[in-house]
């Protein structure tokens, strides 16, 4: 069963209009409704107090009707009495404002008032319904770091000193990793740390990156103090957080194994032409983070969002596309944000389910129709994504390489992206992985800037080469290490020798063109693969070391030095990018790699994505004309075989090939068993 | 008598100066001068201690002098010994910075400090020269609201928490009001809340509404504080205080009824060709303030101000063509800021009538000319000007609509200048009127994204066209009630019916062109009246329920939707624009609007401005090059007859018609007498 | 001996690596090395503790091997334990934001705790070094003013107090200075004042600007605290501090008698075209500062600096070439910030002399063949430029043109340098001079937007014309007095009689253009030097008195009005721009006046800049192609005669002519020997 359905939150209406929210609910085909997310207030009015009667009226209704709960800790949002009684629990901004109430989230990831306030009310939610026959999932907070995550405050100052006590142990240790002899920034103790609060000018880079990594992990010390609640209370449902994507603040890697199913929150923008490519690129990070398992698409708006300039509905059809975009990268659930629109509040235009203009409206025939074909689509749930091509993502690489006072100013997520849609274009499946995972799944492992490089991680890139595999590393790789020094060795670390490759100096192009004032003739790349391509973002200045060059600079003071190398060595080829080739050449220069790796690529026709999960094959029409698709088989939308099917704009067909087996019992796992 | 004059400052020269002063102010035909909005420092130097002598010897010298006086509270500014005591009254930033001294307007509204220390002041003031002959307006206070609209002090926390207390009665009330099961707000008392300071994100709109309404209505409270003292001790004096025009921060519909007189201030760049038309809607809502009563321009500047970007001068005959403007528009009296340029301080680059070139420059010469016209001019003073089309301003819509999280960011002010500018270009006279108050006495009223609908002003919008009237009704009107909820019953709420329309989804387009990316082709509007045109900012999804659809978009998922619709009901006829059409459309538009409402329009010279007052017509050139008009009568200027004038660049002719009366007498009552 | 070398910070490197520095100094030429400014807390790690074993070591071997030390008192950036001892000594913004430590200049200037402290470090420093053979040098703190230039905290309020006490004596003068009665300022006691701090809208203007000049003044007295103690404790030894070129926010010229000798730190921009010019006015203005005394590069990179977006690398040859020019503007020392790239911290991508790509990079390469050469330069050592022309700048006037609410938003040193590029292109050699010096040396003057004028200025101005000076003045010139009052007597104060003009009233331009909106068409200048020219950035209305129009207005309402003048009065000659005329017009009004004035002009090919420094010529290929130059004598870097030299880009050439007399001794002191 895939799953379907959205946030309900029954507190902002007439206990009159819940009758019909189930009602339409079960018309519309929702199996899922996630409660109490924003109930703080409700459940808990006064300190201390509880008010549990209302939401045993709702869910037994939902129970009653065969809605499973997603059931909510209801954290996210503190209430009104508990930050007025504390206020010493509202974040600080590193220029010292404290965050007030008045919008939501506005807690203290370090406070312990927070957290104790917190515990009990989970306590309290998990012992009233942790044993209720309709919850099917505790759903954990909402989007953490969403808003603050980051706080500067001095509760946040004494646990940043504690986590740092604890990494380093002494003093002398802390001073060697941060460099604090530089700028006579040398510590006597901890207690002289303050966060990075705003200062005179750049601040300390290994401090920088010390608070990012403590500032993500006090997040999930939030989560690990709910989740442990939960699984002592009621330790057979499966616990999830909704994440948020492709987002900077938070380090997924390391919450990926506390949740039992990955679940995400998606807001593409409806006119972005990039927007199908950015939202797979999210989609198979949510996947990779479970390990290749389902996840959930926990939110999507049913058309317009409210936090845009302006605000663009989705068009017709497109939600549906989208929707199905996701279960073809891996969901088993299709979710909203939310149920019934909001007519108050802060989020009263983000369309709902039923939206303002309700039953009789296009969105809501569009997601009922939805709801009802999703039934037909059993065979979907618990199949994988097969990939054969890996991009490592990592959280230390994309804070360290957005500090200030960097050679330039990159965009990680960018950088990633650049090289992900791409494959995208060519319906290459796309698999994240780490960089210190087992990479010998893969035929071709893409590293894009990862200026973070640990020993470990160019061990694992170095033997994964060794052992046969295909490794494309770019500029800006292994610049530094854990603690933001420059890597021992040189620019590359270990990697010099895996890439038969050394840099000698950067040169960096300015951002909105390429052309280097001063610097002569617009810079270009020349070689077998490329041909002539502008030279984006990057440049440097690369000597070779057992390395064959295959594409140069042609223009200015770099005119004649590698661009693009590439290195046999053992049984396997790494190589080396020392710019960002133009869209064409990129596209060109991954074909290559691709066929080197002997990954079979598809350029289809432009605006067509095609994916394969499981056995059935997902095609999706993103662009504005009809086209057609080379799928044969048996369509399970409609139940037709189906010799090659025409796409009208957002036209989806979902077609199981004749020759494959009826049906592949051991991968269909419901997807919300989770690991427990 | 036309008033004519300005702010005149003693305190900022030397005594020996004051002599000079008065004779050429004479010499000027000044007759009323504004003393002392900045001098309570110099009246009040120590805590309780008042020095008047000064001031009585200036106030006899201009009123020997035959000019009057208009005389200023003094209360603008705080002097430095108060807010050395007394730091706890500074203004606060919603970040949380404490404004400080050094520029001006530095109180918190709300302070009992700073209405104590105000009130102790105009007591004396009063005391002093309540009966003075030579007094002939209060002046108080000084462009209330200009720097600090909103202060988020602790002191202004607990004023809206008394606020609030007042409105809402019980907590359970403004709960409800504000749609605080949203986000988890539900407020125990009235102790927990805080004015909208900055947050984490999005704040609750009903809570950012009221704080604006509290915010005006406490500078209104400071008003007064400040006349009841005056009323009580010189009841006979009428009392004004200078607003700002279109401004945000201040519902004027509010203190309309509390001043005896308009009067406001009017800067507008010399450089921009809409300056005319920015300047005329001000005017005109100046004049509707005041319910049709003369008005008077309290503050222009001779030339170039000292805030813009750069400061351009006017040009020579722009400064005496715009103050023609402002008698066209219903003023009594045309005053500077101020009268003798100051020589220090933040605002010594700002032109004075007597400016730092002195009594030989190019200023003072059409300073004093236009002083010696306006004493021939008594036949306009005390005449009305008659509109038959009224547009509606609101600032709960206002605020409401330029709030974070909607569908797009519009600007409420440009929405109505969008539409005044037309009616501007065809001289056609416009009032301004409330949402809620009687209309028969218009022929087309306007309503411009009345984004706050109350019930009332849907009934009085109803009975307006059920009795006759030509209503027009443009996108974003009605979308919420006065709590910021969605409308009841939908967007336009009991205008739907009005209307014969009804909206399913906002489709907002990107403001700086009409194309949105991914929905097809550029949208664009055909029908009968406006022919095929470019949308802008808005569009959105509308049905017909007996409106008869005018013209439809012609591109993208909106294709064939309707865009302008118009409904016959009752006696009358209801417009709906869904969208902001190009401006020749909007132009053409209006105009088949005012022909069926029967209004005359006159489209003359491009730059030609014709307004009648009384019976007077006043012509003025706005334009570059020579234009000629029909005018034909007496010329009041030159006491000639003339047929048809030439006006060059910046030129005005004031022209009675031969068959006008000699006088209308009953229309001649002085300006200052006020209501009282 | 020219000085070579640069910062050298061991601390942040192993004792193993010393040998290997001192070793690759020598190999590399260098003979200077600063040691310790970021030692802070290496040298004091707690507070009183002094540990100077590891620093005796350093310049142990460093004298050992015959390089001198400048070093440094370590004051720049304080100790952890220190700040968090004493947070109270933290800096605040205007708008009440602390700075924290975790990066460096983190101290209030006023700061009393600070003070103390870092005159115990300096004391300490002192008594260790102060007669060790191998100090040269003694370099005070880093870059006064670089972050913190301006502290608006409590303890700075009350230093900012007494230091008005001070200036004015009573509250009174002060009252009559600021102009206090507008606006309800006038003070009754000092205690009253603040810093300028965030305000609601515009401040006083004489508080902005006495603020200016006390923190100006706050970080001198810093310096002083600690010269105080060197000279008493080691009074043989010159005392410097690093300067920051043109830079806005301390005023140099208080300084310049203060240090033995200038130096100062010099980053332009590798790819802008105007670096050439932008740096040779900067080391004009050290030059000048040191009344014409050879000075030390103190810093410069190698090649990219990491605060750039992007950090764009030299191009071979330019660090080289730009080390020349230095050279060639007088300086007797090239040194780097700095000797080996730090591979922690915030600067760990500035570019050291060993960058991190080593000893085998192209950047040590060209490090290592300049400092060779340099040794081959002792002619040039101690020699001095000639300059005929002086450009006077004035900090006073920096500061109260760039304040707010003025006619214009103008650059003063855009302004400068407006004038001083196209001398540079002229290969005119350019002092700065102050606004009340005797300026009977110079045959031309030229005077940019001095906007405050004292009336010593102008009759310094005066008196140079009358001896028969050529005097050149640009709008908004002798705008106000040292009060930022309106000069007495009107614009130009008592330069209206010199120049033969007055100013009835400004006409800004705006900035990204010529033309004022509603001001008809482009302005331009016509007159008999610079033919038809757009005007740039300024015009306004002149009247002339006795001066000649040159050239005038030609559109708009200034049509007609001079543009430019010429007065000939006493001996001398006084013109006067009223704008900005467009580059080529002011290249030929240059040319014109130079001519007038006897000056030698010199319009190489363009990028050629050709410098006499003593008796040497020095010529320097900024452009992108191959030059030749005139030069004929003997080459000092290649000791070969020569006849013209071809000039690949970024080459040199340094030519002692035939006829010049083998040396001038009296020229040849030692540069660091200073004043005392």
């Amino acid at each position: 069963m895939i799953w379907f359905g959205g946030d309900y939150n029954p507190e902002q209406w007439e206990p009159a209009t819940w009758g019909d929210d189930v009602r339409l609910m079960k018309e519309g085909g929702i199996n899922l409704a996630t409660v109490g997310v924003f109930a703080w207030s409700r459940i808990e009015p006064r300190d201390g107090e509880f008010d549990f009667e209302w939401l045993d009226e709702v869910i037994a209704a939902l129970t009653d009707a065969g809605i499973a709960i997603d059931l909510a800790t209801a954290t996210a949002s503190p209430p009104p009495w508990l930050t007025h009684a504390h206020p010493e629990m509202l974040p600080v901004t590193e220029d010292g404002v404290r965050l007030h109430p008045g919008s939501r989230q506005h807690y203290c990831p370090s406070s312990p008032i927070y957290r104790r306030y917190a515990a009990r009310l989970v306590t309290a939610i998990a012992r009233r319904y942790g044993d209720h026959p309709g919850l099917r999932l505790w759903h954990v907070n909402n989007e953490y770091g969403c808003h603050v995550g980051r706080c500067y405050c001095d509760v946040s100052a004494q646990a940043f000193r504690e986590w740092l006590t604890k990494k380093y142990g002494t003093i002398e240790r802390l001073n060697e990793a941060w460099g604090t002899t530089f700028w006579s920034q040398i510590y006597g103790s901890f207690e002289e740390i303050y966060p990075p609060r705003s200062a005179p000018t750049f601040r300390n880079p290994a401090q920088l990156l010390d608070f990012d990594r403590f500032s993500s992990n006090e997040l999930l010390e939030c989560f690990r103090v709910e989740v442990a609640i939960l699984r002592e209370i009621c330790p057979g449902v499966p616990v999830t957080t909704n994440f948020l994507g492709f987002t900077k603040l938070v380090s997924y890697w390391d919450w990926a194994s506390e949740v039992d199913i990955v679940s995400y929150d998606s807001y593409p923008e409806p006119d972005s032409p990039d927007s199908p490519a950015r939202a797979a690129m999210s989609h198979d990070l949510m996947r990779s983070l479970g390990g290749g398992q389902p996840w959930l698409l926990m939110e999507q708006a049913a058309s317009a969002v409210s936090w845009g300039h302006p605000n663009r509905p989705k068009s017709p059809g497109q939600m549906r596309a989208w929707s199905y975009q996701a279960l073809a990268h891996g969901a088993d659930g299709i979710l909203y944000f939310q149920w019934r629109q909001s007519v108050f509040g802060a989020e009263r235009f983000l369309t709902g389910m039923l939206p303002h203009s309700g039953d009789t409206s296009r969105v809501w025939a569009e997601v009922s129709q939805l709801g009802g074909e999703l039934a037909a689509l059993e065979r979907v749930q618990g199949t994988r994504v097969h990939a054969d091509v890996a991009i490592v993502v990592d959280w230390d690489s994309w804070w360290a390489i957005e500090q200030e006072a960097l050679p330039a100013q990159l965009s990680y997520s960018d950088g990633i992206f650049s090289w992900y849609r791409e494959l995208f274009e060519l319906n290459v499946s796309v698999d994240f992985v780490r960089s210190d995972q087992d990479l010998s799944a893969y035929r071709l492992v893409v590293v894009p800037s990862l200026f973070v490089l640990t020993e470990t991680a160019a061990a694992t890139f170095d033997s994964y080469v060794q052992g046969g595999g295909h490794l494309f590393v770019t500029y800006q790789t292994g610049i530094v290490d854990e603690s933001t020094r420059i890597a021992p060795g040189g620019y590359l670390g270990a990697l010099q020798n895996t890439l038969g490759v050394s840099i000698e100096e950067f040169a960096p192009l300015v951002p909105s063109g390429t052309r280097g004032e001063g610097d002569g003739p617009r810079l270009g790349l020349t070689g077998p693969i490329t041909g002539p391509a502008d030279a984006e973002l990057w440049s440097e200045y690369v000597h070779t070391h057992g390395a064959e060059v295959q594409a140069s600079f042609s223009g200015g003071s770099l005119a004649g030095w590698p661009a693009l190398t590439r290195n046999e060595t053992g049984r396997g080829v790494a190589w080396y990018a020392a710019t960002l080739p133009e869209r064409s050449a990129r596209a060109a220069l991954l074909e290559h790699l691709l066929e080197e790796a002997g990954i079979p690529a598809n350029r289809a026709v432009p605006g067509l994505e095609v994916v394969t999960r499981g056995d059935v094959v997902i095609s999706i029409n993103h662009g504005g004309g009809d086209v057609h698709t080379s799928s044969s088989g048996t369509d399970l939308l409609s139940g037709e075989p189906v010799a090659g099917v025409a796409l009208p704009p957002f036209g989806v067909s979902i077609v199981v090939p004749d020759d494959s087996p009826a049906a592949q019992a051991d991968e269909l796992e419901p997807a919300l068993t989770g690991r427990n």
